[in-house]
């Protein structure tokens, strides 16, 4: 697999809500970045961050428009959508950036407007 | 020149604050879209937003700290510094994508949190 592959298949794996399969995709030491927020630096902030957000979603996909690798990159441009199970339709612009080795990620970093996202929670 | 020299290019156009050199980057019928603004769909609106961020900068620097092309496209993440006549200094964390065509930007698009912007600027 390329990163672009593992990439694809790491939003596959949001899609399918299922926490363990997602954090799979983690190096050990991985930092996940939301720019607005602080640095999930831990298995277990990454874990309590994503873990949630699965839980309260009945749809989740990642609808890529363009992603790019570049050796250990890969950057996108996507629309995140979270179908939450109270009803709320979440639609959220993003860029991301991810750094793999060995096929894992080790940094990931996502670009949004945090009002966009606060918004459509409210 | 490539589309990676090109968007370089485009950074030190930034840097020298002549809005007639950063305009020149544009083909016709352009659009610029920071994300959590509406888009700049004629040359007279991009002309005016991008003028009056130049006229109140001392110094602007676009950072880029990664920067992949891929056929038309370059995607990069960057962190876009302006030291403003006022004294303030802003500092945003930014990715962007540009669509090239001939040389000149048919599209571009910067995503970054709102937020981080009016944080500084107020």
């Amino acid at each position: 697999m390329t990163n672009l592959d593992i990439i694809n298949a790491f939003g596959d794996a949001w899609a399918s809500r299922d926490l363990e399969r997602v954090m799979a995709f983690f190096a050990p030491g991985a930092v996940y970045h939301n720019i607005p927020m602080e640095p999930l630096t831990t298995d277990a902030a990454i874990r309590g961050f994503i873990g949630p957000f699965l839980g309260m979603s009945e749809r989740i996909e990642f609808k890529v428009h363009h992603q790019v690798a570049n050796g250990a990159l890969v950057l996108n441009e996507r629309t995140d959508y979270f179908d939450l199970k109270n009803g709320k339709k979440i639609e959220i612009r993003v860029m991301g950036i991810y750094e793999l080795d060995g096929g894992r990620i080790v940094r990931w970093r996502d670009y949004f407007d945090m009002k966009e996202l606060e918004r459509q929670m409210a």
